[in-house]
């Protein structure tokens, strides 16, 4: 272990010590002065930011637009939808005075924006040929969480929400495996975290839905991440908003509703999933600053080896996300520790003597190299690098993983293991919730219901298991 | 006119009619469930992504960065700065209640965000080396506005908000201009519309800034739009926040404070620009679609021509933003009325001539060109032909704008053509608030001060001028 990297607490014996320091010792965020808020500051935004560039893409390629609607929900849309309500009402952050006066409704900052989007939804639907509506929205949300963490739980979080209606249930379970392919494309080709998707139990789905799919992730210290859901949305929704259309023969009828989303909690997975005792470690695709040139100066050689970084820096620029450190008042080597912890992926040093040769060194924060290259050939070694890189990051995430995905007939034998090792832990579930109930005790849920099946009975009981299921202990 | 264009309201005769039906027609935003409030449509919002893309682009080339910051401020924060808290007090959305209990501090919606990012950078800040800080915020904020209008004054509006901190005073006036300068760019240089900069007088200035720089455009109906502001902010803020630095002098010192914004006030400015009795005209540079293909079907011919429109449009999305309408139900002078509604800035229609000649038609929403154009000829003839739209419309504008520009040394010989026709007028002000007030008995405003002097004398009293104003009604 580097001597200096001792100042973040240990990764494998205090993780989420270890977690919480790397945040804002990498300056990803900041305490807000709002209970369980956050300030993203502009590291941990760009990162947000490339996430956002690259899912855009991809919900624009599948056919969707993005909207924006109100921040302030009126109180009664929550209450139409019964489930709903119930599942979001202890979480809402009430508006109840505006303009110097008590408002005659109250308004809820939204939780989620099902209700004022379906209500507008049956505004514009008239006819089946107005179908598919397919929305989406980047924004903030706000949910009055007691247990808050920054990136992974947080009051106030960013994310996007898509939400669509349908002429027919088969074209919107379709929409929700589209989406659901969308987000393991993702998280595990950009952000290099292998994840496995499943359907959540009835215990575990969105207040309202009839269906939640979810894409899990594991973190190093064997806890499960939730890491995107695509819902199958009640159609009592489009009851209670009054969403009507007419169909192809002339009939009154509803349509099949969607939403789907990811969050800023993306952020926190890479972090606990990529993460070494060093800090961070950004993938290269997601990365803020994919290189760092740092100038190795020798005194009389100040405005050469500066005149070539930055002639470097601007070369490199037309293929790359490159910084350059040039901070006078630092040692080389306090500069390797401070973007070591920021895990910009690759460092490349250049002093006289490589200017000299027409050579740069270059080093890599997983350790995979540390060579002298020749200028000429330096963008086309760095390409090749930083794929490398990348996906090395997702094959030692998915080693690890593994290491930790365990196959248990029964509770009694794993459960010791999944208290004190986490993990996940494959078995057979009745599908009863007396059976969820008895993991709960053993600080685990049910994370992800599996469409195979290689245990016939259950964890808990005798009887028989339609499919397996991922019990984890999970953030 | 056109026929079938009736069923917007005469732009001459009915503006705020007229702006009003064309906004909704056009799908540009609805009426959203909440007082005020609008939903940005898809078409509306692409307009908007559009000047996002651009105007990031230009943030980050002029060094700042992006971050997030929490939606809700404690309401102490606020109150901090006397004028600050005096301005926006009357507009404030208060939460009272989250998570089931009252809260001990009220929090606010977020009508701007100088407090809070105060407060952050108080915390960020040691040294001079720590300066400037520069970062930029994409959000929305909340206003409770009385009397609103879609996109040019809602309850909630989205917005970028600029907040930097310099060590010096001459760093900061600087950042307010060059930030001014980027607006003028974008809304000049995009958004085809031409505006004057200057600064707001003490009674319209920002509340807590010491200075408000504004950039002003002249509407169709001769009143006034405020459509971006750069502000040097009072110091004071930096005290009552204890931002405190050690200076190069090792002496404790507080920064020179900057904020500047625009929001979606500008789709509103772009639409009362260069809208005619057709609907909307959109700027290329900004358009969401440059161009719509209209397949001209003679039975028969339905195949070739689909095929062909498709190919067309899959060429032309190379170097464009393509729509192709092949809805069925309707006949093409239908599908012509509904894309000029929507000021698509090209017309291009396909037909089976077209297909055996090898050319399609061009038509553009200006009425500039109507015309046969060889296909292989044609993405550069629409390159330089959007260019040509981009600029007419920037002369348009300008011309207009000058047809509405007055000079006049005394209100006396103006006030009655100030409140009947509107209009820019350009007069001396000697600075005093008796005098500007008068203006309010006319509807007007002093809507910027001017660095030239044409007039010696205040429009109102004898005193001396020491420069130019502009005085017009406003939105």
């Amino acid at each position: 272990m580097n001597q200096k990297s001792s100042s973040l607490p240990n990764i494998t014996t205090h993780f989420a010590d270890w977690y919480h320091e790397v945040v804002y010792q990498s300056k990803m965020a900041d305490h807000a002065p709002v209970r369980g808020c956050m300030v993203i500051m502009p590291y941990g935004y760009a990162v947000w930011e490339n996430i956002q560039k690259i899912l855009d893409a991809k919900i624009k390629e599948t056919g969707h637009q993005n909207a924006a609607f109100p921040l302030l929900i009126p109180e009664s849309f929550l209450k139409k939808e019964a489930k709903h309500v119930a599942g979001f009402s202890p979480e809402l952050a009430v508006v109840t005075h505006a303009g110097g006066k008590e408002l005659e409704e109250p308004l809820v900052v939204r939780p989620t924006s099902e209700t004022i989007i379906h209500y507008m939804f049956a505004r514009w639907l008239t006819s089946w040929r107005d179908l598919p509506l397919k929305i989406n929205q980047w924004c903030s949300v706000v949910r009055w969480e007691m247990r808050t963490r920054p990136f992974l739980r947080t009051t106030e979080f960013w994310w996007q929400e898509g939400h669509t209606a349908h002429e027919t249930h088969e074209e919107a379970r379709q929409e929700v495996k589209t989406m659901l392919d969308v987000y393991v494309d993702l998280i595990e080709n950009y952000l290099a975290i292998p994840v496995v998707a499943g359907v959540k139990s009835e215990t575990e789905k969105f207040a309202g839905a009839d269906l939640t799919c979810t894409v899990e992730g594991m973190m190093q210290d064997g806890k499960a991440l939730q890491m995107g859901t695509s819902h199958m949305i009640s159609q009592n929704f489009a009851k209670v908003f009054e969403m009507k259309f007419q169909d192809r023969n002339g009939n009154e009828a509803y349509p099949y509703l969607t939403s789907w989303g990811v969050t800023t909690r993306l952020i926190g997975a890479l972090i606990m999933t990529h993460g070494d005792q060093k800090g961070l470690i950004m993938p290269p695709r997601v990365a803020p600053y994919q290189i760092v040139i740092i100038p190795i100066i020798k005194t009389g050689s100040e405005d050469v080896v500066l005149n070539a970084a930055y002639a470097l820096k601007k070369e490199l620029e037309r293929e790359f996300r490159v910084v350059i450190d040039t901070d006078e008042t630092k040692t080389p080597g306090a500069k390797f520790f401070h973007w070591e912890l920021k895990g910009v992926p690759v460092r490349i040093e250049i002093g006289p003597r490589d200017i000299e040769q027409k050579t740069v060194k270059v080093v890599d924060r997983l350790g995979l190299e540390n060579t002298n290259v020749k200028q000429a050939e330096l963008t086309q070694h760095l390409k090749y690098h930083l794929e490398k890189i990348q996906t090395t990051l997702l094959e030692r995430a998915t080693a690890r993983r593994k290491s930790q995905w365990h196959k248990g007939a029964r509770l009694e034998d794993f459960k010791e293991s999944l208290e004190q090792q986490g993990g996940f832990y494959q078995t057979g579930w009745c599908r009863r919730i007396e059976c969820e109930d008895v993991l709960k005790t053993h600080k685990a849920t049910i994370r992800a219901v599996l469409p195979e099946k290689t245990f016939s009975i259950c964890f808990n009981c005798d009887q028989e298991s339609p499919s397996d299921i991922l019990a984890a202990k999970s953030y």
